[in-house]
């Protein structure tokens, strides 16, 4: 269980992970985050917002792109130096997001590796976008 | 339950929330994103790591930022815009964590304010570093 | 990190808080209490009683009267010596309850405070109401 | 699935459901509620208190008060009308729960039943002490 190193990754190499985004799955998210923020948990209150229902965290979906970080590229064994994320679009509940990494750029000599990183609904409108970098696992 | 304005925002200001983090958080939060990383979920594996346990997912400290920025600071009507993050440290279960955000600048015109976020353990070590920008509530 | 003690707390003071009750609440509830009453998870059993459809544990409500009480008034620190509950209506799957509890009485001989605990749902029906007696926290 | 009715009832009649209370259980009340009190939330904080730990939320033991009344006295088609909770000592993590209802006193005339109930930790230590009142279900 390894993942791949930076010389079995190539510019341009892509991996993904689709799921549906629940109520419950808010609920539990506001529960661990302790994020009560009313635009998650509040009907009511959302109904009065632009979005007009409950939506999901953002960090939701930042949680699927690391899902795709370190299960598939690069793998187990990676470690997450950093990401930003840029929020687009809101969430709802009852989305099937398929959050989407692409390899960008390989550094050599210090073992980074730069994704493109982006959360998609399922019309195709991109609700999360930004950028990791990770240090994909070594052979030693 | 109307979080601040920018009128109602100086530079300085500060915000947190602090929790422990279990091992149901983690295991919840893989249930959550997907993210069944051997790093976060197989003991066994993990111990053959530089980290010699299982670790917290970096994006449950990202969420507890989400939480300071969505009920405090600017609070409830907040839209989150943007967030980068750098995962310094790891997070180990049983850490207590604080996530803080520091207004560093507000930009009236367009009604955004970037703040200075970071998550921290319990001996102070710097786990997660980063920037938000926002767009507080407003008054209309 | 401390809550109010009762030199700065005036009869009258409130505090609330909100949150719509779903599905998945009243799941875990059942899961975490051993509450399996079919009322609660039982759609098919609760469709022939007079509510028509699994209702929430009314001691969800009574949560939501603790979390105000130890996070907002009196706050951290705060002692729960009793809580006295009455079950005036049912809150259904969907429901937005705001939990809301108001000073009625000081002690300032023993340092204990009384409040008028209320959870009304979004159309303003009283569903829980009672009475909590806490210890608020001391400045030493 | 049916409860007991007013006449297959006596007064010293007994029901109780023990489990014991982890830390996921503590996690998850805390995610339904909202009750991110810090005693029940930050072990940092809750090693400062007269508790020297994190504690369950009292609640919690409320909500097996009613798994007992709703699943076996009087049982399903139970109405939950009053609950009266002194709360005694402490739930830590790990302590094992006995809740128990015992029938104080049978009303003929509104079909009404006042139980006493208790919840005990594995020491014998009454935790948690009140009074009931229920409607049992009719035959009707």
């Amino acid at each position: 269980m390894k993942g791949k190193t930076i010389h079995e990754i190539k510019v341009g190499d892509t991996a993904e992970f689709t799921k549906t985004i629940t109520e419950a799955d808010v609920v539990l998210f506001a529960g661990i985050t302790g994020d009560f923020n009313p635009a998650h948990v509040n009907q009511v209150w959302a109904e009065g917002t632009r979005f007009k229902e409950r939506i999901a965290h953002g960090m939701l979906s930042g949680g699927m792109l690391s899902a795709v970080l370190g299960m598939h590229l690069p793998g187990p064994g990676t470690i997450y130096l950093s990401q930003e994320l840029r929020f687009l679009a809101p969430v709802h509940i009852g989305d099937t997001i398929t959050a989407r990494v692409e390899v960008q750029e390989l550094f050599q000599e210090n073992n980074r590796v730069r994704l493109h990183t982006t959360c998609q609904n399922q019309d195709g409108t991109v609700v999360v976008d930004g950028t990791a970098i990770v240090l994909p696992p070594t052979t030693t």
